[in-house]
């Protein structure tokens, strides 16, 4: 990436992917791809209730988000709308808790001293 | 209800607060607040990665997002922006399968099938 | 208000509605209906090209939202994603440039002198 | 680019990029900044209220939100919370309508008829 401008360091991501213009309002199928592709990606994700929380560089995670896209128009969606929420800190790296792991941990850890 | 026009039906929301204009970049203390507040309202919520996902009418869900603003604001905290993504549907009520938990569920099931 | 825990105070948002299940990819009726629903709110409001952005008190913005996604169930919709972003401050009023007019006008005011 | 799997059709963005751990809660230094990024950029972009719309292909858009992020943290921003809603679809071009102008124009010839 010796050429590149692009920052390279870790991206803690959530997406959520909405497809249009279907006949039907579930969008079970076009999620369930989008896994498939996240999974082949290589990236750390998680799936939850309202989208999926991913962590990698930069072009990694953009490059997974297009080919979601890509793939969802594939199989036939003739629109999609697309939620994404991205975070970077220069503070903390997604080893001392920058990830979407850590943060949950700091959260609870305060929570977890009100019953002390 | 009879007087009311907000519609009451059950409402699949994801948040995502954040705290600005603090000195430091953590805010942890600001969202166990919030968590403490959610736990207050009787809603069923999930904290995750990337902010708390939470089910129930749209007028108790809105209440605690506003009292979740007053909160973080009695903190101290001079600005708030949150990231709130809402979902209805007529086809389906939370206990078939509206709810974040049905949505998992599905998506699961079809990629179930890619390994069976 | 005396009596009510809503924050009553003003709150920039962006509201996009996103209709899912239509059998055709646009939208233009279902946020044309919005429109006019928040025409009678009484609320400012501006359409841009990603959403409409509103102000105004808590419950009321909430209450357009709300009556929003009855309106556009009510076309026939049977399912609605909406990506709501708010903002609250307790440094500054609307009149003192906490408002959607006061931001643009601050950046402007920047990039002006960059010409200077 | 005959070689990339990423997909180079023009994608209509809407970005709302927010500075976090600034001692101050404006943000319109770090906005301006981003502004700057995006002129050079060569992006047709519209700053609003609540965000820039912007538009183009993924590898241009993903790239300029980046250098986005590279900026606002050379500023001396310590953590960065950037929400971004992104639409493609595959019925129309943004020259027949899919751009955020185009959007606009439709939902207010709905609306023109209303008064007709």
């Amino acid at each position: 990436m010796s050429t590149s401008q692009q920052p390279e360091e870790l991206y803690a991501v959530a997406v959520c992917l909405i497809p249009m213009g279907l006949e039907v309002p579930s969008v079970g199928p076009q999620i369930a791809e989008c896994q498939r592709i996240l999974e082949k990606s290589g990236l750390t994700f998680h799936m939850h209730g309202y989208g999926t929380n991913l962590e990698g560089p930069w072009s990694a995670v953009t490059k997974a988000i297009g080919d979601c896209h890509a793939a969802v128009h594939a199989m036939g969606t003739p629109r999609i709308a697309t939620d994404i929420r991205i975070g970077t800190r220069t503070d903390k790296t997604i080893a001392t808790g920058q990830g979407n792991l850590g943060k949950i941990a700091r959260v609870e850890e305060i929570l977890g001293k009100d019953k002390a």
